[in-house]
């Protein structure tokens, strides 16, 4: 089948492109869409077509969403700290471009599996201790409230029959490669990679913070998992929450001097930075994965895990 | 103060003008502006200009949020039934004219008090049993859905400064005076109008089937009242379900019964439309008032009363 990915130069973007193109992937890629804002590297597979491609453009959508285009992974986004910064770029790449896909699906390709990648940061202020999918989504940030108007509109055009969305609430993603991108969990990954290449980090936020973390292997199989679903699966709902791991910048600091040793862990400091402790204290840290995990989505077993993956699949060193 | 009232010729936006214009209204009014589609009745008052204004069009926003205007409230929108039928439309009024209007509120007037009636038709799909402020939004309908939309754009512009935001989400409000429209709920309104005119009404829901609601008195004293509330009365999240009675079509019809006799309450007769029926059945019939009464909102005694209240106020008649 023919598949799009947005986002496809991103961190994310590539790697569920490769996950696609591998032999593990649970849809048969026939041909291959890559869009970015800027062009995504070429690939040396004859089903991947890559270009680059501002989405908030007019006739951006309807070049990319063809009557043959069974699904489409709309990761493209303005990352956290980024929308934050830039109120009306963070909309108009996250709600506008989005809406503008919904209406093409409307228009001409209604039975378009949509998988949306919206994010934990939908989540905010007075919340209870223990999140589930049915948690009022009450952002404290721009990035979350752009990702929550478009969960909104994405359940409406689905319940309408204009599209066939699932959304994907993501979990911080640790251990990033590459690297720092303008989201304010950015620290989560270079608190780690920094260190393993023998760098110095900073942390913007205080030891005891606690995060709620996926890895990227796992986030990407689920990403993918969420177009396989049948199509009444979500119900009347369909946003669902990521399965994740809780655990604290202190936690993962220990995992990593377990893993590499306690000079590598040494290399993180701690500086505070308000804007960005507040806006991660303001994400929820504990979730209750089960409505996930009941519709078959994967989790990680523990951090210490999650570095030695990094080591091995994107270091590519010996453990 | 400057204060102006969008949907200012609908049943509520008249009634909202009528007590701010009053000597109950606990603002002062200096000058009143009243737009809607079709221009609101001339008033005999100097304090009001009345005017047709499309809000959706280009310069609409600007024309109407000047420097000097402190409290505006937004009742204009298409109603769930119409947004339902027409999902262009609906997004177009009840999300794009809002977004315009905070959009021009951060360009001119980032203090002003901007009061936004939403709805308990956010609500829907897999309920708890009793809603709260703080129960997840999953709207069944395309009207909840740019509520829904837009109380995050409002929320956000409140917390980044933009404008002073507060929402209140409206029961179905009972007993409407003049002509049925075309929200699904219109029914609530005309089972006890109709009836009292000595006309007959087909009642499209079961009479077991519970509504959530409110009389025009209160809620229009409820709208007023937001805008005196201190701007961080609402908190982190600026929405708040105003309070409510729960009640069944069934005693609806009893308290008809009691206050205007068994041959007034028989005009009522059931024809359950499937599209409407499935529609009221997705909104919710019980909350927990607790927050808004705590707030100082006001709420009804009971159903016999309110009815009471629409033969004196509306009907003119003794009772």
């Amino acid at each position: 089948m023919k598949v799009v990915v947005t986002g496809a130069s991103g961190f994310l973007g590539s790697r569920v492109a490769d996950y696609l193109l591998s032999d593990q992937s649970p849809i048969t890629v026939t041909e291959l869409v890559l869009v970015d804002i800027q062009a995504p590297p070429k690939r040396n597979d004859p089903r991947v077509s890559s270009f680059a491609l501002e989405l908030s453009a007019p006739g951006s959508a309807e070049q990319l969403i063809t009557k043959n285009v069974a699904v489409m992974f709309h990761l493209a986004a303005i990352v956290s700290g980024h929308a934050e910064a830039d109120f009306d770029l963070g909309l108009r790449v996250n709600f506008d471009a989005t809406r503008s896909l919904l209406d093409e699906a409307r228009r001409t390709n209604p039975s378009l599996i949509f998988v949306f990648t919206s994010t934990v940061g939908v989540f905010g202020g007075n919340l209870p201790e223990v999140i589930n999918d049915l948690t009022a989504v009450t952002p404290q940030n721009s990035y979350g409230t752009a990702k929550a108007m478009s969960e909104l509109l994405i359940n409406d055009c689905s319940r309408k029959g204009f599209v066939d969305g699932r959304i994907v609430r993501l979990p911080t993603v640790s251990v990033r490669a590459g690297a720092a991108n303008r989201a304010v969990t950015s620290f989560a990954s270079g608190i780690i990679r920094e260190p393993l290449n023998g760098e110095r980090s900073v942390c913007p936020v205080p030891p005891e913070q606690k995060l709620w973390l996926t890895s990227p292997e796992v986030v990407v199989k689920n990403i993918v998992y969420a177009a396989t679903l049948p199509d009444d699966a979500l119900g009347p709902w369909r946003a669902v929450n990521l399965p994740g791991f809780r655990v604290s910048v202190h936690e993962m600091l220990q995992a990593l001097k377990v893993v590499a040793g306690e000079k590598v862990a040494a290399l993180v400091s701690f500086e505070p930075v308000e804007l960005i402790s507040n806006m991660v204290a303001s994400f929820p840290a504990k979730f209750d994965n089960s409505r996930a995990l009941d519709l078959g989505f994967a989790v990680d077993k523990n951090f210490a895990d999650v570095i030695r993956a990094y080591i091995r699949n994107d270091l590519k060193r010996p453990l």
